[in-house]
């Protein structure tokens, strides 16, 4: 076991100088240059992050964090509390929309107790409880800095001690939203209003509650901008910090991270402000519903593959997602060539 | 047999009365009200569709269309007319985009020779050949109107007599983008240049034959946009006219057609001018690179699922599609619902 900063300083660039050769192989596929736009596109990120023209994508894997929020006190949800842990219940039954999804599109699901407010005896649940939830930073820092970097390390390791080619993450956690709107505001400077929405689906009354609940985390917290840890900690949660922690990991794995939607964007943030280089290692699945998502992923500079107008969590986009990204490697290896399949490329230009 | 006027008098409308007893399932579900978003409007559009509360999607099938087109000799394309039948040859051994595809999401490729400007003799190939391939319309018009009539009868009869619960729509024709492009500006009564594309990736010379080819076209043979028919025969492709047929029968047999991309759908816009209410009967699979694509959707109130920035055609998109509709049944037919997982529902509002 390492330290975060070692974890760190192993992170290797992204090999693009692979491109070249993938987008040949692309090339020569019956098809026209570039028709199968994104895909290709998602096609040179795998060989790219994997070091390798031939990347892979078979052992697909979802993880699903839970944690509660202190936050949820201030009534920023439509849910009670306890339907954090009841919802790990869920998932580890098979009745979730993750696990729905996850089957569909061939993933494993892995259930992680972060900080659930409650003990969680369960089979199946891997614990790695930092706390028993947050507390309500709008009254003191929701952790420590040491449990925030106890959160991230474990969502490193996780990653390290599971055998995947492809990485999605999810999240459960009542209140999370309200987290995640406060992170992407210290961060991006952005005003509160503009990045926070209704979550599970809060009226307009608890839509200014959780709008108030934010600033004043932030201005009694006064977390540094500078220094994600730091966000972390005064106004985050462990979820979020294992959701960063998997995507460097996955970094370190050379595999690709596929982070779902607002929440595990958040945690995608914090990953990409403690090293930038990590953006290469990510896509995001799909662009959530959640208001303040179109802003989030612009500031960091990221299209999401699918929009359908989802805020579900629980790692539902990723799932989907990845079943894009798998569709995209089976024609990279799977269609014709134009000289196998004898069909004429193209004019001569202006023939 | 019938003929076209009394298979378009069987056209009933989708039955959305049921929506409502849908939408109480999909509330039961564990999740937040309407949070599957996109995903939830699909089953919902299906049950409408199918006159069922408990839709089916197992059987998947996507009709590949092949035709020429005489306004090839134009200079419109990026490839000459001989890879049209070279790539019937591809869908059948299996090569192709859309086989790859088509397996990924579980769906069968039926190939259909409607107008291939030579003889298909080869296996598996369904032949409804109109003619070899279309007049060149900048000269003449593409068909007759019987020739018209009876593209889109083929359609509507190869979907009649084929088991499915969901089709998608696919075609193979070189330069049929700029027939698609010439019934979509007959009908919206835009700009030809608002609505014409690169196609298969011709250069700026390419592209400015094209615009005059369908200019010239249109200005020759002036098609009424009021009358589709007259549309389709003067400046059309015989796979178009099947692709419209296609929805008209899939919406005969109460079943979701999934339009795959800028071709497919002009053929959806002749279905949908002929009859309105088949606008229920399918979905638009994905926005398509090629420019005017946007427009076009926009004219026929429809929002594409996917945004890949794809142009290949032959029912890519459509396949991709069809999986995502069918990841949307399987979270309506296999998620727990709230009681059985012993999850709490939402807090009283204001809780």
């Amino acid at each position: 076991m390492k330290d975060l900063d070692q974890y760190m300083k192993m992170i290797k660039p992204a090999e693009w100088g692979i491109s070249e050769k993938v987008h040949k192989r692309l090339d020569s596929l019956t098809k026209p240059v570039g028709s199968l736009g994104r895909l290709e596109s998602l096609v040179v990120q795998s060989a790219a992050v994997q070091g390798s023209e031939d990347p892979s994508c078979e052992k697909k894997v979802i993880f699903t964090l839970a944690a509660d929020h202190g936050v949820a006190h201030e009534g920023v949800s439509a849910y009670p509390q306890t339907v954090t842990a009841q919802m790990v219940s869920n998932f580890l039954s098979g009745g979730a929309g993750v696990n729905v999804l996850a089957r569909h599109t061939g993933c494993d699901v892995i259930v992680v107790d972060m900080g659930v407010a409650e003990d969680i005896a369960l089979e199946g649940c891997v614990d790695r409880k930092i706390d028993y939830g947050t507390k309500n930073f709008t009254k003191e820092p929701a952790m420590t800095r040491e449990q925030a970097v106890r959160s991230i390390v474990a969502g490193i390791e996780l990653a390290l001690e599971t055998d995947f080619d492809i990485l999605g993450t999810g999240e459960m956690g009542i209140g999370n939203t309200t987290p995640s709107s406060a992170i992407a505001c210290a961060i991006t400077g952005r005003e509160v209003h503009e990045l926070t929405g209704r979550g599970t689906g809060v009226d307009d009354h608890g839509l200014s509650k959780k709008i108030r609940a934010i600033r004043t985390g932030l201005e009694r917290n006064r977390p540094d901008p500078g220094d994600p840890i730091d966000v972390l900690a005064k106004v985050g949660g462990f979820e979020i910090g294992g959701i960063a922690g998997l995507i460097i990991g996955s970094a370190l794995k050379r595999r690709l991270a596929v982070v779902d939607g607002f929440i595990s964007t958040a945690g995608a943030l914090i990953a990409q402000e403690l090293h930038p280089g990590l953006a290469d290692y990510f896509v995001i699945s799909h662009l959530s519903a959640e208001k303040g998502h179109d802003l989030l992923t612009e500031y960091m500079k990221k299209k999401p593959l699918l929009d359908l107008g989802m805020r579900l969590g629980e790692g539902t986009g990723a799932a989907l997602a990845i079943g894009l990204i798998q569709a995209a490697l089976h024609l990279y290896y799977e269609m014709a060539t134009f000289e196998k399949a004898g069909v004429e490329s193209k004019n001569a230009p202006d023939s």
